[in-house]
């Protein structure tokens, strides 16, 4: 009774939250399905309580990390009672239909819910760089924005409970795509252990410099996206296609696999065709657009 | 006669650089083959000449940026009396066989050669973040380097005068991969115009603090691709495995191509299906570089 935040949840995500809380002197009520996870969080002064309903009326703001949505259903589906007047926020990861449905079962039985999406791993809690992404009534991101600010950057999405999930997966899309294209570079120079010129960690040095460039494209690329309109001054579509097949063909004489070329030819093609080879990268959006009624939109 | 350094080719990119190396005060001959190009930088103090010849002999130090390397050899090709004895440095960009074939040409006439890549549009030429990758022989790289420095950041990559190509094409295909999962982000979260949560430009500000966070899992993963172990710490494959899912969920439902979900999913599961599922993404390099004698290396 009478902390200010509860953690439900104590994984490897909800247990460094509860630490990061406790660290910035917040009073925090814990609680875990299977018991003994709290013993080193209740030294470091957490309430441990041992129902989920006594974690959620302990404090006015409630905290939940578990692994999956239907986690969460199942551990508050029995506290309807206990939920009524609470703010709710769950850093449970999930998919957009999930956390809409989760919202409006806990608006149902009077709780105040914002979903929320922790895009980093453990070790980047309580870090700048620990981007806390919320959706739902500002109200309720603007009471809990400064317990989340001490968790990480707590970015506010808007009211729509699912954006939080849907920008989680489509960030994720990015970072495949930035991971993979990485691994696929860090085999096509031949990176095969530590030191020398070919190592993977040399290479990264300086791809990471790289990376400043390409986010100043992204940026630039943004406001094409946004305008509909695709200049390419000089970097067009006809280039990344002549160098693309650069890339097809390095990557079979190293014997790397074609999977990522591939996809890059197939689309890059595709606009070429359609007659935007003299387009910016950006034009591809529109490629990956599936045509609702016969053409590329 | 008497510049310090002399530029070959003056389209969007060699104008850029000679104009450059004038506002940084070097001397400056310039040559393109189609006459005219160099009005505005014979203003801006260089010294146009009407030959490739003379343009190689006017300057110790040749720098050469025409559109392939096919036109550096119809270019240089007769000019093997005047090469004799000159620092060439050749940025035009190709493939790696060619910087090679080009570099051995060279250096059979007399010529000292180091190959470089531009690694950005000429916007970006005279700022630290253009990367000038260059390899070769060590001296030369020096030779060049303050001159070189006024166009951008000179990074030596070693000796062999193909790995500045070979760099450049990784590099490429690392930018391709992050900006086409920057493309599915941007389609995904349904940006079609510009302003409010559903923008482009909006989710960009997001995804460009994302990017922090995956060039700090690169370089994790960096070493692990060096040390050939690749424990995951919790974000292991099976984990990413059950979140791709989520993306191509998402992507089918919005109307937006499986080509990025699909590929991601084919790789992943490959890995996981040869038991590497408790691993981190880092893994999936073995599964880039095809088997040479029927199984992942
Ligand atoms: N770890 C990361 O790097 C990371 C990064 C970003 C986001 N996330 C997200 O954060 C959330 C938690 O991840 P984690 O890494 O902490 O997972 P974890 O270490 O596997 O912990 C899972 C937690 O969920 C609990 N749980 C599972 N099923 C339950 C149920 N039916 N009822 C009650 N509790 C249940 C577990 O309790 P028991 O101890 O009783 O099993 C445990 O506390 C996930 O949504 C994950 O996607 C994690
Ligand atoms: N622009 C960029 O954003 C960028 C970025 C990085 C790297 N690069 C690389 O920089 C190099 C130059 O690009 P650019 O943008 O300056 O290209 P560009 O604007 O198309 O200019 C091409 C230049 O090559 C010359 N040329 C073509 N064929 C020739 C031949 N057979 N003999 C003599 N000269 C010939 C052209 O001379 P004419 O005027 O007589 O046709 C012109 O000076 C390329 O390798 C490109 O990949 C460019």
């Amino acid at each position: 009774m009478g902390t200010t935040v509860s953690v439900l949840g104590l994984g490897q995500m909800g247990a460094t939250l509860a630490r990061t809380l406790r660290t910035a002197g917040h009073s925090t009520t814990v609680w875990n399905r299977t018991p003994g996870r709290a013993d080193q969080l209740v030294e470091q002064g957490a309430v441990a309580v041992e129902s989920a309903a006594a974690a959620v009326t302990a404090s006015p703001l409630v905290l939940v990390c578990l692994a999956t949505y239907d986690a969460v259903r199942e551990a508050l589906g029995p506290l309807t009672a206990e939920l009524s007047g609470r703010t709710v926020v769950n850093l449970t990861s999930g998919s957009p239909p999930h956390a809409r449905e989760t919202a409006t079962w806990a608006v149902q039985h009077g709780a105040v819910y914002l979903d929320g999406v922790i895009m980093t791993t453990p070790d980047g809690i309580g870090t700048s760089h620990a981007l806390l992404l919320c959706s739902g009534p500002p109200t309720v991101f603007e009471a809990a924005r400064t317990v989340l600010a001490t968790l990480g950057d707590p970015v506010y999405l808007g009211t729509d409970p699912a954006l939080a999930s849907v920008y989680d997966t489509a960030l994720l899309g990015l970072m495949w795509g930035t991971l993979t294209g990485w691994l696929h570079a860090v085999a096509l120079i031949g990176a095969d252990g530590p030191g020398g010129r070919g190592s993977a960690t040399h290479f990264t040095a300086v791809a990471d410099r790289w990376l400043t460039t390409v986010r100043s494209f992204m940026n630039t690329y943004a406001a094409q996206v946004d305008a509909g309109q695709y200049p390419a001054e000089g970097f067009d579509l006809r280039l990344h296609q002549h160098t693309m097949e650069i890339l097809a063909h390095a990557s079979e004489l190293r014997g790397i696999s074609p999977l990522l070329p591939d996809l890059l030819r197939e689309l890059t093609g595709r606009a070429v065709a359609a007659g935007h080879g003299d387009d910016s990268y950006a034009r591809l959006v529109e490629f990956l657009r599936l045509p609702k009624d016969g053409g590329p939109r």
